[in-house]
């Protein structure tokens, strides 16, 4: 697809999933800096990601944490997010900040421990059920420190053993993702490090379960847009964290870090059709704002995805097919450049105002008044953030 | 399994495939120094085998690359080898020498290349099945160098389209091992780059293919055993080509740069039985001495598996099974570092007098006027090398 | 030197510090794990240290933290370190756990904020004076996460400025040794990466401004004991932080993770005569125990150091010598191996009898009931940890 | 600098040197792919070379490397340069590619060997000044393949007699640039692995002793920009070899695996002054067309390294220490990408119109019929590469 009009619909249609931990204080296990105006409550998360939405036009929903965003009434929450214009997206079960858990959570030798796991999962279903979620989006920070520390293929067997037992809770719209980590917070093994681990466990729970690919989460030198291709290719894309890293899981914006990789992924996405709200991918953010402002950083990651993908519409696919099959590899890798050198701004500038949005939503934001806003009212009470 | 009589009856077992190109000359792309002594043709070749597995009776295969290994007869061949007291191994095709392979082999967008390459493959299958070998080891040096260069996907399905025609040919004595690499001779993408893309293109083979790792084909980081342990779950893993690096496919002495990490993979098999001969886990050294004389390098990378495979059934299963179950950390690290940390050279010098061998293999080949000989005989004719 | 009596010398006079830090709580951006009988002042930090000291006989100080550490009265620590058979050891300052040091300390683009880090070097400096203390050991978080966020040139400038000062104000028997750090908590740029940047910034500063080699600072691939080699033929080599890393930064037990690496760097000490006390080179710990209990894994530390030295030592110098200088690659790396096979623990065994100590200090910490009081008697007051 | 027109002016006098070794034949150790219309002698590499600079303007003079580019006459091969507008540039020892130099070559443990390529050494530094070559750019291969292979410091002892010996040699004219490389062909150690390795020598010989960064050579995550900073603020930043990689030493097109990497180099170069003459940072190129056709290649090499510094010299500096003092890190990010994410091809066109060239270099290639020419002329004869 190269003409901008076809590009432009599908721009139009595509939903970025912002995630409401981001909006909370993050940092590093040195030293968490605290901002003003940070969300006290699930409440003040949503507004901060509808105001992402309303500046960019393309995050109208918002991925939950449990237990960090557990309320009494999720139903009341979802009612919340709607007037402000946005959904309650993928359903984050957390099984890692209990000291129960310092063994593992489904992989724990404990079957207690197991068992509290489970049900926490189960809990999560249930919480998707009433919020409309279609995706149960499950990390486990379970892993290992030393040689022996404990039997890698027993791990392996309870970790089945619990996501069948959550897979079979779920209700027919929801898909569970399960995500691979290469490492941390374990640093001899994961029980998830990689997308082949993540994948063998997809096949022996059924067809909803499906990969879901962090881009921070990889060895140094991995090629991740390989690795969605392979996973399009299979039908277990489930869907994306996207982030950027330069060294470990950095949970840098989307794209500072290497722009060209996001490009090329999402090339790889739009030559499989994975755009197509078919091919159902989701496209989530998990991101963590340590020094700079938390609204406006998660603009950025929007935009940042959005121009990746309008350059990937502008690659001419007949000119790469021809030029593949030519084997002509100057030529080829040529189409590709060109699209990754154009200028997309102007485009999406003219794209938001036909939407009915200002041009610049950076500036927009900066105008808005909003970041002044929440510095002010949001004073008493705790801040959020990853603990609470 | 701890006690040592047990362990010395499964180290008399153990068979490890010494590589028919490692006698011969290699090196890194800026020079291959020349060695003395080196093979002319592949019954040199299968002389210094014999004299590996005459001083360490363990290493009682070679296996054989197409085409630097061709012969008019491999039936001969196989009979010299049988007089010399070892067999033929494992067939590895080569489909990288060509340049006609330039684009690739199996994946090459021009058919005719790709038909060029199953042909081949068939040709090894045959070549297999005249020398009676239970092992087709595919490894394509297939990839790309630019982003956009060619298809990802389509290369994919290209790839399973040849690899089906040689696994339907292959008689059902025979196992087709899918080799992955994660880099080089390409850099941008490599078809075959990960366990998971080999594990996925052997689940749409069929039982008989399965995944060989390459203990240097990894990512920075990359926990190896941990891969072994999920593929021995899975019932894919194929077999091994050992060697050891420290930065790309060094392809140094197995053991050379990390003896841990080779105690670690050993004790994953031992502990999920995958020593057992049953398993059908070829055992294979694939390395490039490229500055030290090969027939006592490979001594001492059969004396380095051995030992660390000593090590690995040393370890106290049931004390760190029972370690592992209370969740003690410490001390279920503890067995296995115990093990590693026993000096098994006595014992294995033992159990090689009990074989009616030296007790010392280097000294042996030191003693032995064999290096002397070779030098001195083989100076007439090409000496054979990754190229011939 | 490769007679046991030699070595048995050395080892006797080996001096290894363990970290005040280690003894309380620590984890990761996820989860501090809570222990029990953790230290709830620098004071119960200081028994620990001196158990382990008790049972192990080469771990004779202990280094402070400031502020973690900080206490009214430091020659009262002092005194109390000593009545318990220790010393207080390395100043470590903390500029990296403040808000205001979000965009870094000495490096900051604020020169108040950097004004407040030099003002903490210049206390540490004074606490060092106090407590006698031959270390001061920087260790700065700094860096940026984005591109263009600051100016990398002008923060090395900023950062010789602050150490310039805090340098000239140390007295004659204190030195200056900075710590680099490949990254974390900063992910675009740390503002010393790097040993090299480490060794232009000591060289500007003075002889007594030397790097400091913590083990898990690398990049993946780095050749760490190279670099000890390097700094030491420079003169520069002020010290270690011993841990152990697959990953990043992970700051496990060192020897835990390649104990093959460990043996490597004291190998080039010994050859370089590293251990000699007239070096100078100061054996420190730094890690983190997430998962196990401190104590215990304190003293497996201290116990791994020793292990890789009595290794180190036993290397046969002469025969090494003779084979580098022959060529002969094989036989000089057997050589080393040779040593690192051997398996030194009944010795060292022998050798604490022959220091009055228990054989086997772990099993003697297990028999002692030091865990059981501690876990007992600790339970009021604020576990301390990182940020307390 | 951020306006056009002075942009336009530093782009005029850059001056990007290409390497006679990428016109011949090059590739893997798997396999050397030949291609059609190589050169075969110096002299053509020289035609490839100028045709190189004659369509993109700013490509004036070609490296050389001996014994590959040895002839009789250096001043005749001087003068056919000049006759085709060009000159000849950093004269390249190879100290690698005979059998003699298996264990090093500097740093060799044979006298008689390090004499060989000491004398070597020297040669190239009398064809420098024959050539009037501002640049001897030294890479050794030396290294070890196993621990204990060599003693690391007699090796650095040896390093530094060999380039002192050189280095004395020099006319005044000359600087010896010591270029460093993480790992290959060598992989237990390199003997200059690091900049800082590179650095400290460079410090004994004397102030025309600088670094020479070759952007391939790093540790995977590197910050290459915050080295090329130092360096410049060190002012032993001596100049580049350029090219790309994501995994090893890929020597891929530069810019072509990671363009904003290049273009955050550059941007350290234009605020540091590093494109003044004045800084004499040579820029060349050094890169391997294992692929793809060579002087189309180069012609995008050259062009990638042209567009980075064009969008590097964008960079609106005002703004960028503005925010940059304010510790606006959102802001002066935002600065830097705007300049990567404009499109500066359109104005280069402009700016080559302006300077009497095609605007667009590769289709004036493609249209010159020079490939087609040099496929039919160059038949006879040895293709020129590596070993040759």
């Amino acid at each position: 697809m190269s003409s901008w009009a076809a590009a432009a619909e599908v721009l139009r249609a595509q939903r970025i999933e912002t995630p409401s931990w981001a909006y909370g204080n993050s940092g590093t296990r040195f030293k968490v800096f605290a901002q003003r105006g940070i969300p006290r409550d699930p409440y003040e998360k949503i507004d901060d990601a509808a105001k992402v939405h309303e500046l960019t036009g393309v995050a109208p929903s918002i991925a939950l944490h449990i237990p960090w965003d557990r309320v009494e009434d999720f139903g009341a929450l979802g009612r919340y997010a709607a007037d402000r214009g946005i959904e309650l997206g993928a359903i984050n079960p957390n099984v890692f900040q209990e000291d129960d858990y310092r063994l593992g959570s489904l992989c724990n030798p404990d079957p207690g421990v197991r068992r509290k796991a489970v049900d926490h999962l189960l809990e999560c279903v249930e919480i998707g059920r009433v919020t409309g979620s279609g995706v149960l989006s499950v990390w486990m920070a379970d892993g290992t420190n030393y040689a022996g520390q404990d039997n890698i293929r027993a791990r392996q067997d309870r970790l089945h053993e619990g996501l069948r037992e959550a897979y079979d809770r779920m209700p027919e719209n929801m898909r569970l993702l399960l995500e691979y980590k290469f490492f941390e917070p374990h640093f001899y093994t994961m029980d998830v490090p990689d997308w082949g681990t993540s994948f063998a466990q997809c096949l022996r729970l059924g067809e909803r379960a499906q990969v879901l690919v962090d881009t921070g989460h990889h060895a140094p030198g991995t090629n991740i847009e390989f690795i969605v291709a392979v996973l399009l290719r299979e039908g277990r894309l489930g869907g994306f964290h996207f982030n950027s890293r330069n060294y470990a899981d950095d949970d840098l914006i989307v794209g500072a870090a290497d722009p060209f990789q996001l490009f090329r992924i999402m090339h790889e996405l739009v030559s499989a059709g994975g755009l197509d709200p078919a091919a159902n991918v989701a496209f989530m953010l998990d991101q963590c704002h340590n020094l700079e402002p938390k609204v406006p950083a998660m603009i950025r990651s929007v935009l940042n995805v959005q121009e990746a993908t309008a350059k990937a519409l502008l690659v001419d696919a007949g000119a790469l097919a021809r030029a593949q099959a030519e084997g002509d590899v100057l030529g080829a890798n040529a189409v590709v450049m060109d699209a990754f050198n154009t200028d997309v701004r102007p485009r999406l500038a003219e794209l938001r105002e036909d939407m009915g949005l200002d041009p610049d939503p950076i500036a927009a934001y900066h105008r808005s008044g909003y970041q002044e806003r929440i510095e002010a009212e949001r004073t008493g009470g705790a801040a959020m953030g990853w603990g609470a």
